[in-house]
């Protein structure tokens, strides 16, 4: 029994990550849960495995969950430091960080210190802070396994492959459901409509990342980090189906591609169960039926938010961590009706454009670059926001 | 550098494997060269490569090559032993098997007898005599390599997987040039209309087999051997742009596809490099234009050439051998003008059901089988060719 972490517990990965494991009973041992403010879908998960240590977001969420579950016997706690805890605990042999934002960053950092395994589903822990996040599972030995479909792609087309053999990554993107939308429309574009993905059903944050394809900037970014190739190797397809999960071109001139069905519990199968395979829980792809699969260049100007993601890489310290911040922030307001969708990207690069970039030695540059960026967004939004909200 | 032979090096595989070794300057040596009677292309290879051994189908092929090029210092064959001999010269490290056909059978064998790698472009090899090869392969601890797109394509995909990973094997068939024809016109195919294969150029024999299936079929066969996956275990789909290659599924659901441009040179540069990857000698996939794949199960009963493959393989022994000889037979009589297209299928059916079924101990007993089967097919043409040709 491989003893499981996980964080976030009670959102899109989260929820699916525990259908993994109730599909392969015995496999695993559920020992620790860190949720939000979620504590009717966190009590169902305390009550039916028993974790040893549970935490969510403030001591309110603790008692509205106590009233739900019974907590003796457990170690109940709260807030950063009760993710770590869970992160950390020792009887976790590996965890899954699939808290959203920049929230699971310390958390994570924490479980790759005392040597856990990873399973990452939060993209933007790699986003902030690859170089710190990889220089320490390097220095503990730890396994950093992506759960995110595009990666787990990439990571079994490489898997055993030399890297000199590797010419370039290309990840696929569903291209959203503003692919075949007019750029001169954008400024309407509604909170529903963002939200319709055409072909994954995943949280908000995400969705709405899906639509301005600044999910497949993060995810250059997070690949970047990954698997060790720089920006100009990394290119993205869009591919409307999203049945190629991803590519790999090798120096030969052949292409390896990873189809699947879109179902967020294939990813986390592999990366649960790697170097492993199992028996798929899950039908796989129907071939007895005409498939269609369509790929094309993305079209960088109407989505601007993929271009701002290579500047911030190629930038480099802690431009990344900006972007990443900007951009959580300009989701959040666009998400409340604050902002109409072209001000995620205006704002996002007014961010990168004044933020000071600097390296990025430990994990507190980071987080205070975060900081920084986070305010000069809500500036930044503030301004643009309601002048648009007029047109 | 590398001692390469090349049996049958005037044809298709054979001037793209010369195009392979000049585009890669001081990787190989050409050691021996074998072909039929295309003695004008053939003085030209040993004009510019000066192989140590050449070999021609018989003595006139040998006088007129003689004439056309210089033939001193190197030892010149013919026939069948001629072909043994630069199959097993001590200089050769590999061997490139693509003399088309039968032919190919016995050179290949003691290729492999005596220890040289093998670069496999004559499928009817592993067709006739798989046991047989795989056999004498593991013996001499020879590796055997495809050079077929859609078996490189699995060697690729399966390259570093354990066999229990494995859930199916998915060869790509390009459905050749009547795909989309109405199964009551076949009757007046034409010989101009079955050459002209839309993805691929290729020999004529092969090209046959692409509009038959058939090659899809022995494709099969081949599989099977060479990765060691039972029949029920591979499946066809038909994929009319040949971009990807083959696939292969996974047990836990996922699919592993190699990608890549519709030129021979790929798969020869793949089982010539192998286990090394060289930089690719020509351009790769352009993603920079907007590209479609469409897949669909092929249709059985408008190609019965897929399904007897299917069936002599499973009957096993010396069935395939059998089917293999009635094929060339008919698409011989087919090119001759001698047979109309559903001829082809209809007397391989009919050696197929009267043929008796034997185990297959040697090389001889595959030949037997071999001479017994064409001769039934040939009666079979004889039969049935003039009362279609009436209609």
């Amino acid at each position: 029994m491989k003893g499981l972490s996980i964080l976030g517990s009670t959102g899109s990965i989260g929820t699916n990550v525990l259908r993994v494991v109730d599909a392969f009973p015995g496999r695993f041992e559920v020992v620790g849960l860190a949720a939000g403010g979620n504590v009717e879908v966190l009590a169902e998960q305390v009550a039916r495995h028993r974790p040893k240590v549970v935490s969510v977001a403030d001591a309110g969420a603790l008692e509205r969950l106590s009233r739900l579950v019974d907590l003796s016997g457990l170690r109940a706690a709260t807030g950063r430091e009760g993710m770590v805890e869970v992160a950390t605990r020792e009887e976790a042999r590996m965890v899954v960080a699939s808290a959203v934002g920049a929230v699971g960053l310390v958390p994570t950092y924490r479980a790759l210190e005392a040597g856990k395994d990873v399973a990452l589903a939060n993209k933007e822990t790699l986003v902030m802070a690859g170089e710190l996040m990889l220089a320490q599972a390097r220095e503990t030995g730890a396994r950093l396994l992506p759960i995110d479909s595009e990666h787990c792609a990439l990571h079994e087309c490489l898997d055993g492959r030399r890297p000199d053999d590797v010419r370039r990554l290309i990840l696929t993107a569903s291209g959203g459901p503003f692919r075949d939308r007019s750029r001169e429309s954008f400024d309407r574009i509604t909170r529903e409509e963002a939200l319709a993905h055409p072909t994954w059903r995943m949280g908000p944050k995400i969705t709405i990342d899906s639509a301005t394809l600044m999910n497949k900037g993060l995810e250059v970014i997070e690949a970047c980090w990954l698997f060790g190739v720089p920006p100009a190797r990394i290119d993205v397809l869009v591919h409307p189906q999203s049945v190629v999960h991803s590519m790999v071109e090798l120096v030969d001139g052949t292409v390896l591609a990873q189809l699947g069905v879109t179902d967020m519990r294939m990813p986390i199968q592999y990366a649960l169960s790697y170097p492993e395979k199992w028996d798929a829980a899950i039908p796989g792809l129907d071939f007895t039926r005409a498939m269609r699969l369509d790929f094309a260049p993305p079209d960088r100007s109407k989505f601007p938010c993929l271009s701002l993601a290579y500047r911030a890489l190629e930038q480099g310290g802690t431009a990344p961590a900006a972007l990443n911040a900007a951009n959580e922030e300009a989701v959040a307001a666009f998400l409340d009706g604050r902002a109409p969708f072209p001000a995620i990207p205006e704002s996002i690069q007014e961010v990168l454009d004044t933020e000071p970039r600097a390296a990025a030695p430990a994990l507190e540059d980071v987080l205070e670059a975060d900081r920084r960026a986070r305010e000069r967004a809500r500036q930044a939004l503030a301004r643009c926001a309601p002048a648009r909200a007029t047109t």
